[in-house]
């Protein structure tokens, strides 16, 4: 009986993810391979596509199904399938269901049309365009909110949306402890002469580079049977099935770390969704349980391991040998030096990993104000130079570079958008660090260029489980504490203390 | 009051088409990108979309929008478009509304199982393997006849489907005069030493052979910005709007011409969808009006343009230069006849285009044989090696390149699949020949290049229209007369003549 209905949900959600995942393909041909001429059609099949598996996912009859199963799920061990699909898909419908499917619609709408205004926008460093559109997600941003009353913040459902059990309070209170730990460090590192990192730019055929990444990534664990690699001008992750999770990335001909590092962090993100139990496929179980989580993963192979010495000292001589004369009169400790630059500098996502977390923090603090109504739009240009201006110590020569630089609030909401990614740096360490205390010969493993260790310990712990437990639970359950900022801090200090002989 | 009807039907439609369209777009990547550990999820997916698409299109409210329609569109002037429209969506959905979604859902899912066996089962000469299959597939074939009842012959329906107008009768009619004359032509130059193509079959760069391809089709007409061409294991052509048609070839390295004439051939296809008036996006009307009026148009583009001389007066020197050491000493007259190599074969995807409609009426034969009981399944290879020796004085040694070589049986259904491409044939003479007499310069502008005149011909008469007439409809209004093989005849006489000096 119990099962029937079980097995009834999971076809309904089946159902409801596959026109997702059709969906997520026409997204990515689109980004992909898509002539120009497909646009138009394309934009009327996605919007048709997210209708119909909007529909599905908040059909009563799954709400029905679930009360039926509520006392079932209950009664089963915590840690079973059952029981996780059973909460998260009761999760998952309550979200859905709250928001009507009206105003989503209006809000996918909304943003499709202030994308293509922003991407005019930005190169002609003209905010007053993006202006309205901006008060309008904004308003719409509140909207949303208000489907979800009894919050603190406003921004309390929008953060828990991606990074399910934060709130604007516990993430504020976070991130200023962050901010005293980072801003010494990075005082006494700018201290210092910026490291010479003039030999990464030269020029780096776009075939040896995409050889050279794909080969790390086979070596990391990345499954080519089960995903690819594809060329678009934004680098992003994205799925089809458990069995198929593809990455793109982007070749800078003149630089051969921008295509590498996105190579390195897509496939961490990819990765997590390739460990994912097959059995959960189609489930409110199948995906990875945060957007902190998933950064983790990406910023742990992006940057833990890629930017790590013994990484290097087994990969150096191979990149070396690909692109004979570009590196060989570089010694490793040059080039190890060059690809953790650290700097003061304007743009988020070139922002070496010491300070990339106070562009997040900037971000994050911008969006509770405008929720708030402490900050208004028109005034977010000047906000954001002075914060720059303090935070950073350099100043934008436009909005271009300044306010205008992100997607996130041209495309989706204002609110929860940017939290996850320091959250994904400090988890970063914090899985890392026990996974070490499991397998202290990782980092001799790494020198190797053998990473099955390090893969089998996160695939074990981390993603088999997809969504069965909520981020807390599973920083919790995997390193034995809740999360905490001490591992992070550590391996920042660890590292750039030696770069730096500080 | 009728616009708003039309506007729901057109609204209705729209919506099917834009969920057959996402499935074409997941079978497009399964075919050209698709890592293996999709497929699993694709086939669920492709079913899913393939469902929810044949819901949509016998909703019976299109039913009752037609029915509320019917004598407004009777009352519209006949070539207009919503008469047209409503026409040819009456004639699709009761189509679709007499075959029930359960046996659609069978022929999906044995087709797929039965070409998974074929797929092993050729290469391995199995006929065994398959024989149990095809008996299905050809029960299947007279249940879906039976759907249709009031037919003279058991294909006719199935004919119909692919070339509406056409009947088993009309076509063996057509077939037997065509054979007659053709008979005598391939006998004169089959008597004739075979030509020398051994250079056409040195090693070509794959590079240099897209370049080459997709530099011709970009002459003929072919609209990068609203197409372009990847790579599969076998051609096709493909689309998900008006705006994006997408073609795929295959390269064979150690052959310049397969790849070469599968580009032109599948282009033409694509420039006939190219070519459909846009506001008929996803409408009935959005699509070619039949097999053999498709096929005319590959066939148009391939061959009666692709294999002229003058065509090679203009491409020969560029071929020999974008070649450099393979092609200098090969006048262009040798060239020439290499490509029209005239000889009997066992393989019709290989087939010249004088022995090619022999191949076709083999399995046209057999089709009728098989519906009508005269011929057993377990009989069809012996049968197919016998008709071979006759028909064509060649037999194979194997069940692999005889009863096994062609998908279509495997895949679909027995009846219908072959006579488009004769028809084609035919046809591309018949269209080509009045398009001369409209411009006589045609063949002028084909030798230095210059193909709009042709192309502006075909989309003004034929390529616009889409499905608004029928093919007999169509071939009436273009040409003047009914279907006739008399200027193919003439133009395979006259080609041959002058190659084989008869």
């Amino acid at each position: 009986m119990m099962e029937a209905k079980l097995n009834e949900l999971k076809q309904r959600l089946m159902e409801a993810s596959d026109l997702s995942y059709a969906g997520a393909l026409l997204s990515w041909d689109q980004t992909t391979y898509m002539p120009p001429g497909g646009a138009e059609a394309r934009g009327r099949q996605l919007a048709l596509l997210g209708k119909l598996a909007h529909e599905r996912a908040t059909d009563p009859a799954i709400g029905k199904l679930l009360d039926a199963l509520q006392s079932y799920g209950e009664s089963l061990p915590y840690d079973s399938d059952d029981a996780g699909l059973i909460r998260a898909a009761r999760r998952q419908y309550e979200r859905d269901t709250r928001v009507p499917a009206q105003f989503i619609a209006q809000l996918y709408e909304h943003g499709a049309h202030s994308y293509q205004v922003w991407t005019a926008a930005r190169p002609n460093n003209d905010f007053a365009a993006v202006r309205d559109n901006l008060q309008k997600t904004l308003d719409l941003s509140r909207k949303m909110a208000d489907f979800f009353p009894g919050y603190q913040h406003l921004a309390d459902p929008l953060i828990d949306f991606a990074d399910y059990g934060m709130k604007a309070e516990s993430v504020r209170e976070l991130f200023t402890e962050l901010r005293e730990q980072l801003v010494p460090i990075v005082r006494a590192i700018t201290a210092q002469p910026v490291a010479d990192d003039s030999f990464v730019k030269q020029h780096f055929p776009k075939e040896g580079q995409l050889a050279f990444g794909e080969k790390i990534i086979r070596d990391y664990g990345f499954d080519f049977e089960r995903g690819r690699q594809d060329l678009t001008h934004h680098p992003f992750m994205t799925k089809f099935s458990i069995g198929d999770v593809r990455i793109t990335t982007r070749i800078q001909e003149n630089d051969i770390t921008d295509s590498l590092f996105s190579t390195l962090h897509e496939a961490g993100h990819a990765m997590y969704e390739q460990g994912i139990n097959p059995a959960y496929e189609g489930t409110s179980l199948d995906g990875g349980t945060s957007a902190g989580v998933h950064e983790s993963q990406s910023r742990l192979w992006e940057n833990i391991v890629g930017r790590s010495r013994a990484f290097w000292e087994h990969y150096y001589p191979q990149l070396q040998a690909a692109f004979p004369g570009k590196l060989d009169n570089v010694p490793l400790d040059k080039f190890y030096r060059a690809i953790n630059k650290v700097q003061r500098s304007l743009i988020r996502t070139d922002a070496d990993e010491v300070t990339y977390n106070l562009h997040v923090m900037i971000r994050f603090d911008f969006e509770l104000q405008l929720l708030e109504g402490t900050l208004e739009v028109r005034d977010l240009p000047e906000a954001w130079h002075e914060r720059y201006d303090k935070d950073l110590g350099v100043t934008a020569p436009n909005d271009s570079d300044g306010v205008l630089q992100d997607v996130h609030w041209y495309v989706g909401i204002i609110g929860g958008s940017f939290q996850g990614y320091t959250l994904g740096n400090i988890l970063s360490a914090q899985f890392y660090d026990t996974a070490l205390k499991a397998h202290p010969a990782i980092p001799d493993e790494i020198g190797r260029g053998e990473f099955s260790t390090l893969h089998g310990w996160l695939r074990e712990n981390i993603y088999q489980h997809g969504s069965k437990f909520t981020a807390p639970e599973l920083v919790e359950r995997v390193t034995g504490s809740p999360l905490t900022i001490e591992p992070y801090i550590r391996y920042l200090r660890g590292k750039y203390a030696e770069l730096y002989q500080m």
